[in-house]
């Protein structure tokens, strides 16, 4: 796996089409046609769908090494959002709503994303603020809203949205529910310029204005959009997680590179403690960003929600791979200040994963609430 | 003055003439007119050019407040390197470069860029590594070598080029020199793409095959360029400081009026100490700043090199600048991440100063060999 | 001044009288007498009473100074609480108070102490817990409460009490009052073991057991307490971080010297970046210090009441300073974790100083509500 | 043994006869008996000792058990040094020194001291500078020098003394050697005041005068005691971090607590995010510290010898643990000051740990210098 992100995958890093705002998706596919060739197309996709089912220990070895370079996981299919959908689709969809919408997702026909964030005042960091409405309108649900930071929505084949819905019994039931993206009432505003573009399609802005869709389209049942939102989220972050610790290590391995080839001061850079302190302060980083996927990925194994633990992991993780960035790029001077690296690249996308998924605050304040409740371990 | 950038140059942020290789000349051109108009253009440069030839300390004031919008300092002709050049040009330059290069610079008919640093194994971070030669044939000098991250080099009308003289009784003794860029023995070879985007023309790198100049070139005197190398310094140094602290005067705005706004859990998130002591923080690191730029400014004011002072200021602005960008992302949150404000611009450009000019370690290496040397303190 | 403190001060610091509560008062006596000899004793006093009313700026030269040695400002009688008590009693006693409290306080005859935090539930980082009562009872009060870290208490002559008065047309209007500690119904219960050292008597639990006063003896108006904290606690603040500046300098100061004579792994410890860059961060935090003190000084000065200025300087002057004691006891290793040198002491006493005087953590509170509702610079 | 250390070991946190210096011997008695009466004295001593030869991960739960009080560790016989020199004899000593040495110390009869460190400008963290000699004089060693921070001297009944065996075919050949403290060529100067105080018998200096001992008394072989050194210090670093993570629990278990019951500012103050987030951040430093304890011990279980793992583990937990000390005196506020609760006693011991078994700078030099070497991960 290793070797086929280094090998094959990486070359890749200066193609034209990994844009702004994310590789194309006619460089999606033909990535994921190498990783078909090569037998590492989507590993953690359910069996029927030609995937392993992978434990969460196995997607943590896998992912990675996918992270090894910022395009692995789109070669393999383990990117944002279509992996957490995958997991999220595999728990909770109907069986015709797995041969709709999770067949070709996981085989990797379709991409798809997730319609939850919104603009303020809606639901950010605070879910409960959720803006989009779903009516019952005869055997319909029509949804209005809008969303932000829409991972993806470019080139997405469907789309699931949370929604409040009203009607049917209940009120201000938040629910999701699939959609296809082709849908005419569902507009892409525009795509945002964002700080970071690892991507497939860039984070748009969407409208729903008067979706319509059959009562089936709701996605397990209706009130129980939140609860879903956690079953995709502890194991989403955790992959995050993963995924970006890859890049930290091949972030390593280029200030590492450079700090015994460039010479400043009479001897290479890494013979100075102030770079060789950095480069120790990366491992300790990595070491830790390791242990803690480890645990909580075994935790998950076990069966347990891992609420507490995967929290704990997000904003270690986070904010260790950040500070690995950070260090990376200032141990390569001004050599890390161009995209001759792609620790360039790296440390702004790993800005934003302080604040997708929870932004640390809300993650501190959670575990801050649940010691004051139960102990302080 | 902060009414100008407020009014007039803020809304040029959103001109999609700001490219990711900074503002193009003809952006430039006009908000260099707005400047003009408004009787605020080129505020330092010497009076005989139509400047106020302003103290230090009146830099401090006039350059934060035009970087209230990163593209102040280039309408009122003050961002680097330009700023820098007029400085040191001012300092160095016999009669005739002044006409010729000083007087078309200062007054903002023309750009310029400053040819020092080179790519591995060259100068960089130490400064002795130059590889860039002049070697004397005749009443000529023949310049060869490769430089890169030279700002602005794209649409520059001359260069001051840094190299290591060889020959005319010298032997590897740094010098100045300068030279129109539209010699054709000058050749841009490419833009960088760089994690900053405030420069006009970018980074660029820059090759001298056989550019022949005559003995007139040389700026000041032969082998004293390390010496007018820190004479342009610890000034630029200090003014980066200012301009930058403008900008993070602007995101502590950005950051606040959204921590009234915006809504979390109940209440606006200024009122979770979460956010609020962000805020906080932000503001005694502005604080810092500020009192190290003036304490700086001062001392420079009164004649003295200070070598120490400005070399603290720029660890100290810097590292604070950074941390005041980084906070404020953060307490945007989404909208942080996305160009929809000037914050995303902010964070990423101000990663570069805490390497050029300069990195940190450097800096701290300097520091601590002086404490060594002289004492404690 | 500089050289009083380190000639004749110094070499008390190994004196057995400065127990783990504070030097005695037999020690503070012959500091005293040297200090006086010297002609150095309590320059910021009144004018009447010997001193030379300082200016803040005045202080910020002389308390750093004395702040050296850890026994310079007993030496010089600028300690706390004695300090702050001259300052409050010049501003707000009666002519009657003045003679009888504010001259022998002022002239070193007697110690005093301030009596305000409470034990939990009472008054600490929030003073409207506060617990403390006096009943109007004919032309007197009578004061019951219990108050803790009352610094200085044992030993001292007379005490400003800090209650709630309830009466004389008042209910719960905090109030200070003036009484000797001779009193029977004051009781020293028990001399707090504390982190910190330096302060003469320790910090003791004193019980009110119904303590009578006469209606002159409250210290300026009936229900003005809080305000008057204000008055004390502004310069207060600013003169803790005065004197710990100085004692900030003696520790970059010890550990320079050992940086440059202790040898490892061939060469001094200084000549290593781990530790030159200790000693530079050391340097940048001592500067950081001196202008904040400056600024607010300077606030102060020109007759501002620089709440947000004394506020930000205790956060940046407790935690500089505190990262100068870390990393100044990291350098020395081994012996640093000894009393072999006052950086031992330095540090455990510069602990409380994040606590003391508020917790950063009031403070970033305050400081960041105060943007919120004003701005955000 | 958590309930043990609880119910039986906290109560005496208060006795008088643990002092600065470290808890007495009689003291240590009395626990130890309290500990051989429950059932739970050196489960990590040799099986033929009494004890049940714990696994490191079995220490790993034990020892973190144990180190919830302070005392805790003596209680158990399971504190340094003697926790290690059991380890180091249990490895190395020949049959009649494990009868003579390690069975008394192994089944707590007597205690022991580890005499490597040396004051300057002798063996510290650079251990080449070893300056105590063994001169070879017949069938005899005399050894002269002088030890500092010789931890447990005062009261131990023999020593384990690193010196530099000259004689005998060796030149320079560092050398362990045991002997009686009772031998009159062993003086102990004096006992250092440091700023820990969890020791038993505090850290003393000792001088070797002319100390003769037989060719019998060497520890293993002559010119093996660097490599001893090491069989020591990989598994005694983590034993200390095992020990220290307990205490860390135990601060975060009083920083809840009171977080829970003290009122500010109209509620709890755990409810005040500047409180709930040093809690969050505790408990992730504990987690951290956890984790890399397990992933260590783990590593040494199956023989290796984890020397970069080790290293990791020292500076990752005893800045993490460190950490949690800080913030959880912080959180106690004036209580924190005090030794009213065991946090005092904690920060200040956990200080030392940053120094003691390598400082973290000389961990994280040997780090750097390995990845330089051998990659970046």
């Amino acid at each position: 796996m290793k070797a086929f992100v280094r090998d094959r995958v990486v070359p890749f890093e200066k193609d034209k089409r990994w844009t702004d705002h994310g590789p194309t998706d006619d460089l999606r596919r033909e990535l994921n046609a190498l990783a078909r060739e090569a037998g590492v197309f989507a590993p953690h996709a359910p069996e029927e769908y030609g995937g392993q089912h992978l434990s969460h220990i196995g997607r943590a070895a896998v992912f990675t090494a996918a992270g090894y370079s910022m395009l692995g996981p789109v070669a393999l299919h383990c990117a944002a959002p279509d992996e957490g959908n995958i997991h999220l689709l595999d728990v909770v969809a109907r069986a015709d709503q797995r041969e709709r919408y999770l067949r070709p997702l996981a085989t990797g026909t379709v991409r798809s994303c997730f319609c939850m964030t919104e603009p303020a005042p809606g639901a950010g960091s605070d879910p409960s603020l959720l803006q989009t409405t779903a009516r019952r309108d005869g055997n319909d649900w029509v949804i209005d809203g809008e969303k932000w930071l829409i991972t993806g929505a470019e080139g997405a084949a469907f789309a699931i949205i949370m929604a409040k819905a009203h009607g049917d019994g209940t009120e201000s039931a938040a629910t999701m529910f699939l959609a296809d993206m082709s849908d005419p009432a569902i507009r892409i505003e525009r795509t945002l310029d964002t700080i970071d573009s690892s991507f497939v399609g860039g984070h748009a802005v969407v409208r729903f204005d008067g979706l319509r869709v059959p009562a089936g389209a709701v996605l397990g049942e209706v009130g129980q959009g939140f609860r879903y939102a956690q079953v995709r989220l502890a194991p989403a972050r955790l992959t995050h997680c993963m995924r970006w610790l890859g890049s930290a290590i091949r972030a390593q391995e280029i200030a590492t590179e450079f700090a015994r080839r460039r010479t400043a001061f009479g001897r290479p850079i890494g013979e100075h403690e102030g770079v060789s302190f950095m480069l120790a302060d990366n491992a300790m980083d990595i070491h830790l960003a390791q242990l803690t996927i480890w645990h909580t990925a075994s935790v998950l194994d076990r069966g347990d929600r891992a609420s507490s633990e995967s929290s704990m992991a997000k904003v270690i993780c986070s904010e260790a791979i950040a500070r690995v960035a950070d260090r990376s790029l200032q141990i390569l001077g001004g050599l890390g200040t161009t995209r001759d690296t792609i620790v360039e690249r790296f440390y702004r996308d790993i800005r934003a994963f302080r604040i997708y998924d929870g932004p640390s605050e809300v993650h501190r304040w959670a575990i801050g609430r649940r010691i004051l409740t139960h102990g302080g371990n």
